[in-house]
Formats: structure tokens, sequence, C-alpha cells
């Protein structure tokens, strides 16, 4: 990233036709950027959101409201074009790409294995790598996957607390309180089976993650690397990408949170990485949604920052 | 407003590929649009903006950080294009227009007088309700007046509290510390001097108000009288249409609160009114931007609603 570019931004935005910081977050975003776009004036010609399909062993522990071929059926209704996020991304002008990952092949039921071999493991965070065109001026990361909020509630419990392992784990797509019972012991199990991986973050994200969650942690990185900021969604995707934030102090400093989900844990999570979100609309949807929806802020703020008058040009006089 | 219609949108809600209540707030606009245009299906063919412009006798008690003559100098700057809201309303694909209320002539200074006459009141309320297109399908209200925030405050005060004035005032434009001091003693200034008034909430608007204030509560009665829906912006534009809700109880129920902006008594005031914003961005610009901002928002919850797929046509298992 440039800090001298985000420094610029901010030098512009100071002779807008404008109160200094009326425009509140629009004006970080701005700032945002250009950091990472390493542009002195950021663009967004190309925006693209992807979603990430993946199975998941551990339902067959009844933790979702919903039956595992959902994920195929719901894979097809993105490529027909009548999902949530086919609408969002055509308004917010963004491409959708959707990647299935092994979808016959569902991962280990954690609860009795780790979720994912290393290479099973590396071969997801691969797939997620090497989707990020680096040419994309932003990009939504998204994920679909029945019952894939149970993975992203044991990372989020391995990396920031395993105590209480209740207050990460949310109803998901709706289950009944058996079901969220069910939830939260098999991800107990999960944590106390992955016992002496737990001071890995690399290694959580294998034994209790799944493939659609360690692509995203690819695409991430990738994106880090190829000077692309990151729209994030919602809880299964800040959980999947909670591990660089292990790893590197800085690790998520190209990612902007779109959301706060319903779910509960996202919140807490959100908290626990220093992410702000920009909206938080009680949604709980998944597929990059809630990243869809705030690309329009980030245009919106680009926009303002592009194309105002300064003070100067408008004839107006300062404070 | 409809009620049929509203239901049948939830009705329809519950058929899509997504499980139930998962898009939020989305799924509730869809239901607000459809209950104020009272129709089944919602549309946005016709967004408009409108920004109210007014200048205030009260600006010689220096309650802001800018000259006055800013009120007309950003009129210009709108009609050339230069400002936040001519970017916000193009990317939102909204029509804008600007009304400039009599700037040659500012209110009386309300620690004096009544801000307006009742002529000049029902003039401006007027102006406001003949200003909006019975054929509208969204509207966002919108206003410029250099030292609103002062009328706007006290407008607040007056009808939720003038016991703590300080708690309503905030720094608007960006005054300083004694600045700010002049704007509490200014409010309540007029307070004491108009407190024969403050048992009406229209005297109260005539007294202490502005003309772009009156403006926009002319054009929210004419939103409600024609089935238009109201997006609201910042401070100034729910302080100015603060009277309708104690004028009747459901007077607010076609505006949405599009944000909560940065001026603290912005927060309160949506709290007294039960608004609950969409937005929270940190923002303190006025012109209508934070409404205008949340359009897109709007859009997104009318196109999942009208173009995404039933279970039953997707072939999607439901829960």
């Amino acid at each position: 990233g440039s800090f001298e570019a985000e420094a610029t931004v901010a030098q512009r935005q100071i002779t807008l036709t404008k109160p200094q910081g009326s425009l509140g977050r629009l004006e970080e975003i701005a700032g945002w950027l250009a950091r990472w776009q390493s542009r002195d004036m950021p663009k967004l010609d190309r925006v693209k959101t992807i979603i990430f399909a993946g199975n998941h062993g551990v339902t067959t522990q009844g933790v979702s409201a919903y039956p595992a071929e959902v994920t195929v059926q719901m894979v097809k209704n993105f490529a027909n074009g009548g999902a949530a996020i086919n609408q969002l991304a055509r308004i917010s002008n963004a491409e959708l790409e959707v990647i299935p990952l092994d979808l016959d092949q569902p991962t280990a039921d954690f609860t009795q294995a780790p979720a994912m071999s290393e290479a099973e493991f590396l071969a997801a965070i691969n797939t997620g790598y090497e989707a990020v065109d680096k040419n994309l001026d932003l990009i939504c990361l998204g994920e679909m996957g029945i019952g894939n909020t149970t993975p992203a509630a044991a990372l989020a419990a391995a990396l920031f607390g395993s105590d209480d392992v209740q207050n990460w784990t949310g109803r998901g797509t709706g289950v009944d309180d058996a079901g969220l019972k069910r939830k939260i012991a098999a991800i107990e199990a999960g944590l106390a089976r992955h016992k002496a991986a737990l001071g890995n973050p690399l290694q959580i994200a294998a034994c209790l993650g799944g493939r659609e969650l360690a692509a995203i942690l690819g695409a991430t990185l990738a994106a880090r690397h190829h000077g692309v900021p990151v729209l994030l969604d919602g809880f299964v995707c800040t959980a999947a990408i909670a591990p660089l934030a292990r790893l590197h102090q800085q690790g998520l400093a190209h990612v902007l949170a779109a959301h706060v989900s319903a779910e509960p844990g996202h919140h807490r999570l959100l908290e626990a990485l220093e992410l702000k979100p920009l909206l938080d609309l009680g949604m709980r949807l998944g597929e990059g949604s809630g990243a869809c929806l705030a690309v329009n802020l980030v245009r919106s703020a680009l926009e303002c920052h592009v194309r105002m008058a300064s003070f100067d040009e408008a004839g107006v006089s300062e404070s």
C-alpha cells in the first residue's frame, strides 16, 4: 500500500467544497482506496464479487436448518440469476463469479477428524488466490455453504476465546433451539479434538474451517499482493480471514468490513479484529450480499473525491 | 398508505430463495415502499432529491463557522455540479432540484423576534408542498443554509425538552468552543423569548425555524398526500419535520431516516421520533447527502424483492 497516495487524497479532501471531515467515513474510504490501489486518484472501473462455495461434513451433526444439497441448488440459482447476490451485483455494477469447491466431497466432520488434510487446505487456498485478477480495482468476497456458520464460529472461538463457544454461535440460516444446542456441542467437540492445533492459526483453519473459507483466505492474500482493496461480507467471511490477523498485525489492513450481520458472533469478531463495519442492516444471508451492498458507498466516496469542486474553483468562502 | 400492499410484499418475501428475514432491513424497506406507494409491486422509476435553501437572521449572533454568503455561493455550486450532492444524485440516478427561498431576505434573528411571520411561514410551507410532483416514486429531502443547525437545535429543544439545550446543540459545520457557547446562548434566548409559542408545534416552527425547514415540512406533507415515500437527511431535516410527529402520532410513518449524522443532537432526535436510521457514517454535510446515499439501499431492496427467484422457481429445498 502507499501511504503517500493516502496522504494525497487527504490533501485534496481539504480543498473540496464541504466543511472538513463532513463526509465522514466516505473520506476515509477514498483514502483507503488510494492507499491499497497505490493511486493518488483511485478508480473503480473493475469491481468483482466472487462467491466461493463448499460443503461441510459437520452438517451430519444436525447443525443447519437446511439440507446440505441446498449448496448445489443455490449455485445453480446463482448461475440462473435468481439469488439476492445477482440483483445486488447487477445494480452495483460488479462482475459476479461463483467458484464451487468440490461440492460432491464435503470436508470431514471436524468432531471426528480434521476438516481438511494439509493438501486439501492448501489446494483451497490456492483456488482462492488464483481467482483474484490483478487488474481489479475492488473485490467483494462472499460464500455459500450449508452449515458453514458452524466452522466460522469454531474458527472464531479457536482464535479469540474457546471458553464461551455459546457467545460465538448463532442460529445461522435459522436453526431451532435443539439445533443450536447441537451446534454448540459440535463446536466444543471440535475444539477438544483439535486442541493440539489451537496454537497455530493456519492449522486451526485446516482442522475447523472449510474449503470456501480457505479460498477466501487465499483470495484475501492475493488481493493484498496485487493491490486490490477488499470488501468483506459477513460472519463466515470474517472468520475465514481472521487467521491472517493472527499471523500479522497489519494482515487485514487492506480489508474493509462492509457490514455487521445479525449473526451475533459477527459483531464480537469484528471488534476483536478492530474492523468497523460500514452497514448494520440486520442482514444474515451471506453470498457476498452485504459486501456488494456496500459497493455503492465506495463508489459514492470516490465520485465525491474525484468530481467535487474546490473552494477556489467554486468561489465559495472558507471558514 | 396501503397495509394490504405491504402484506402482499411480506407474503412474496417468504417465497424468495433466502432464509426468512435474512435480508434484514432490506425486506422492511420493500414493504415500506409498497405501503406508501400503495403498490403490490413498488417501483423506483422516478427518484428526486430536492434541496431547499434559506438564510438565517440568527447568524448575526456568531453561531456558524462560515459567513452567511456561503448559502448563495453553494447554491451556485449546486447549479454548476460541484457539490457532494451533485455526485451522489448522479450515481444514485436521482433528479436534483435546488429551491432557494428568499436568500436575500434572511429570517429574523429569533433571539429578538419570531423568525418568520405567519404569512412568511405559510408561504415557505407552500413552496415545499408545491415542489413535490405526485408522480415521484421516492423523494430525498435536503437543505442548505448557513447557520441552520441553530434553528434545528432550537426546534428539537422546544419540541422535546428545553431544559438541556447543550445536549441538542453541536458544532454544525465546525464552530469553535466560543461559537458553540454563543450558539447555546442564542437558542436559550430564543426559547425564553418565544415561551408562549412552545405549546404549539407549528408556532415553534415559525418562531424558531427557518424558511428551508418550513419548506421541508411542507414537502413532507405533500409526499404523504401524494403517496411518495420520503428519505430523510440529517439533523436539520429531521428537526424540520419533527412538528408533524407532535401533530399526529403517525405523522412521519411515510418517512425513513436515511442516516444518523455526526451532529450529536441528531441521534437523540431520531430516538425521540422513534426513527431508526439506515446509515451511520459520521457524515454532517446536509445538502440531502445522507438521504441520497441511501437511495441505493432502497433500490437494492426493491431489486431483490422484484427479481429474486422463489424456492419453487429455482428448485431449492426449503428448511
